[in-house]
């Protein structure tokens, strides 16, 4: 028995999901896809025996979709995913679950009044290697307890249009939603730190207070040129555990011994975004999914929005979440 | 349309292919499974909706299964190839193709009077992402010619009834295709230095000469302890390229700094394995492969026999390859 | 012609510069050494043919000592650089120059009356051969300004009576002087943030912002337990550089590939050490200094304490030294 | 009491001698030096206080001179040191001793003959703090037994008028030393191997068979153009061990994560150099030395010459030492 998966949006992300749907994922098959440019959506529904639909509702009520990926701009994730519950089919929204706090408790909430698990949000690095490896042995025990984690976000090149808070919004979020999986803490308290010259693109340095106490501090620049650039360290009581490099062959050439990066963040997870789309059609089957939920979703936009508002003021914000419903 | 593939042999590399065929290839289900163990073969098959069968040529002949993996014992692959063969279907036999020269070449032409290009030979290694990547940068030509390939290749403990042959049949026959691959050149020479007052499975040096130049250097440890460890490094005439270390994060704890190996071969070549049958259930549909194909396991098997002759007699050993078929 | 060299003090410090003195260095040689303890001054003048003298008075009085090393308990630094100072003998003087503001400017203002340069201070990392490429790095131009220094600093265990300021002015006063020595910058204000359930010991947080705009981050662990770890990356613009790692073999056994981690700082910078010493031998004879001077010393302890009163107010602190006499 | 130290020959590495005991070594300074350029021989000297003297013969006869380093040519290595050992001074010989197995016998005839140990060969490895290591690591005994030795040996180009002999003479040698102390084993046999469309200056692999079982696999690639890189790793029954990478600090820029190799030899051994000068200059007071003696410098010696052998017949060579006198 094939899933037939419906994908709204065709960008980058998911033109890169429908490839995985239509070549990688065992049990599924890409049904549908639509995009506001039809040519975008054709090129990626080009040999997979997708139908190419006219908009987002369209996806969610094919009767050969079994279940949505929505990959459409960050303004319309709240509307489409509600659509989703609405139809009572799964839905793997990419992040940010929606862009408000409120959008998101609405979601939270639709979703419980359907008496099902129907939302998983794409934070795909619960499913990297590296980070569940990371995981394993805090939760091993060797090492004792997690007192600090240093994160490390860097991109090439700030996209068009750029605003300080995007750096927050688009890349930290990540670092956010892994330290709360990571630590199994919510945090209380952020400090944004931006240098006092500085352009608007240059780093940032946010700590990150949790109610358990660990901390949690991290750069993001989103200008750093070099290449694309994730690491993490885990510091625990009696040891550390840093994440893996990312693959790749060592050249001897030219006076140097070099490895290299690639520009955007695809290669460096492209393990996880196929784990992440393989777990969560075979959760689909059982209603038990391993990736972040709708409380996730809820929780990382709370966080990162009041991470903005410490770059913003200059001061220390106090993060303070609804309580979760039981 | 979904390919039913069967499995011959619910070993643990059948058993591993079973795994990866139910549950990681798109486009593919597991339709059939036998072993000698009928338990072994139920496992392998639970849950996946694969009919256990009697035997090896009840798989071939189940009209359920349209292509076969062979990971039956070594000496029963030219038996099972050749009625694939006569079956007109598909096959992907674990390495070796055969154990003599002449069973090879048998396959070999079998396969040619069927007019099409049926088998694929388990040589998974050339869907390994840090080998791709070593082939890529030598044809790329920024490090020019290739000159030089270090090899190492430790296993943890030797089998059971261990016979130093052993180390250059199963595992060195790994290097000697990867080589033959990476060069594009035969070899027409090999050196192999034991030591004069060691053990069975203490360590062996080969020295490989191809027509072209190039030389091979081969280290095989089949009781490394420490764990399961390859690594290669290709000397070019402007640079050299060296595979990238197995995945896995750093620990720091207790006074060192450290990274894990695994106990064997799985792990390090998990990514290959499902890369290997995602792309040949790809090649299947159109006729063609990217893997190793029955004359590259005739020339492996050839080069092997005669590095073990090398290593009994302590002499060199020239390497002849009948003409290759047009 | 061969300086005759002074210590004052034979702790850890003091019979480490000692055996260096006595061994290592070209134009120099032991004088005398004092300690409160007679015991353990002897043990470091062992086979020097040094003088053990009564006290640290006695030691810059003898005629014998042409230039001196304070090593003594940092309270006491004050006095003993003051009193060569009033001998006119040329001194280095184990980090802090001294632990108040006021004496530190009572220093620099006691050598300027001098009329030479006779004070260097023992931030010995500015002679580790990894900070100094780093600033070579950075100097050179080619990644452009730098934006952000990460520093990681663990000791393996804290000293007996420990008091979390210590973190600040045993520890964190090194990446204090060395941001300040790689950036060319004085800082303005700190943030220091430890975890609200912390045991005085768990990793404190020091954010640095300089007056040019690059901030620094700084993590202190004084109960790492795995090892004495010391790290740094330097962001730049263009690129970042990494102090290499230290020195040690690597060792694969026992299932992990592993180096090793000193339980001290000194095989982290015993080379930083020697060349330091030498570098101020060399410097005596003309006078001129590669090392921290009285300055620097002064710089360091001032930012320190504004750390101190960051780390025990929970508020961030400016920073503002006085005006460097020209 | 300074050691007044002459040195003959100020070609690369006699000016470099020249520097390390003029500013880096305790207890000796430079008191003679001489070269058939006379402007090479000033410069070396220069600010040091030495004098430049007519010849070597000048050099041995000073008074001022306690020790002698042999810098020139190696076919005067020979005649030089036989006279250190008639003028009764010590002498650092820089490898090779001699060039031919029975000038090195009249060596250590003429030495035992004194009665007192004067001579040491320049084999700088063994005082590199990676090497030195690694011999500590096999000697604890937690891996058990040595069983392989793996060495590779690259330099960047080719010295003018190259022979293929010389790659063994210049390079190997440096490998059959380290290997001789390493193991602490004579080796019996020799197998050299070259391409067969090789050019000159290609890699040669050569295999050394020791006494008591270990194998020496060795790598000199005398063109290899990227840098100068010295690598090796010691197997043994329990686990391996692999010499640290040379220091440096990692660039992220431009697109790839990288460290620099050097030119030649003289960054990666400097501290090697400086170790053994300085081991030199303490082992001269007590006439007991930590280096290669003249029995060490016949074995290298008599080795090479076997391995050239074997390198110009293509067959493998029997090595066969004199005994060793008592």
């Amino acid at each position: 028995m094939s899933l037939g998966i419906g994908i709204i949006g065709a960008g980058i992300m998911g033109a890169d999901h429908a490839r995985i749907v239509a070549g990688q994922v065992s049990g599924a098959h890409l049904a549908a896809i639509s995009d506001i440019s039809e040519v975008r959506a054709e090129a990626a529904a080009a040999g997979s025996g997708a139908r190419v639909l006219a908009d987002g509702l369209a996806v969610i009520a094919d009767p050969a979709v079994d279940a949505v990926i929505v990959a459409a701009p960050d303004a319309t994730h709240a509307a489409l995913v509600l659509a989703c519950l609405a139809a009572g089919k799964p839905v793997l929204c990419e992040k940010p679950l929606a862009v408000t706090v409120e959008e998101c408790l609405a979601i939270v909430a639709a979703e419980a009044a359907t008496g099902r698990t129907l939302v998983q949000v794409g934070f795909m690095r619960r499913f990297d290697p590296a980070y569940v490896a990371m995981k394993a042995t805090l939760d091993g025990g060797t090492l004792g307890a997690a007192l600090l984690l240093h994160c490390v976000h860097r991109n090439v090149a700030p996209a068009y249009a750029f605003e300080p808070f995007m750096a927050i919004a688009n890349s930290a979020v990540h670092e956010i939603d892994i330290a709360r999986w990571l630590l199994g803490r919510e945090f209380v308290r952020a400090t944004v730190t931006r240098s006092r010259t500085a352009r608007p693109a240059d780093p940032i340095l946010l700590t990150l207070e949790s109610a358990g106490g660990a901390l949690v501090s991290i750069e993001v620049f989103i200008n750093a040129r070099y290449g694309y650039d994730v690491r993490g360290e885990l510091v625990c009581e009696r040891g550390t555990v840093t994440l893996a490099p990312v693959f790749g062959n060592v050249l001897r050439h030219d006076g140097a011994e070099a490895t290299g990066f690639a520009t955007d963040w695809r290669p460096r997870f492209a393990e996880a975004y196929r784990l992440e789309l393989q777990s969560w059609v075979r959760g689909i089957a059982g209603g038990r999914y391993e990736g972040a939920d709708a409380w996730d979703g809820y929780a990382a936009t709370a966080t990162a929005i009041a991470c903005v508002r410490a770059l913003e003021t200059g001061r220390p914000v106090d993060i303070s979440l609804v309580a979760r419903p039981v």
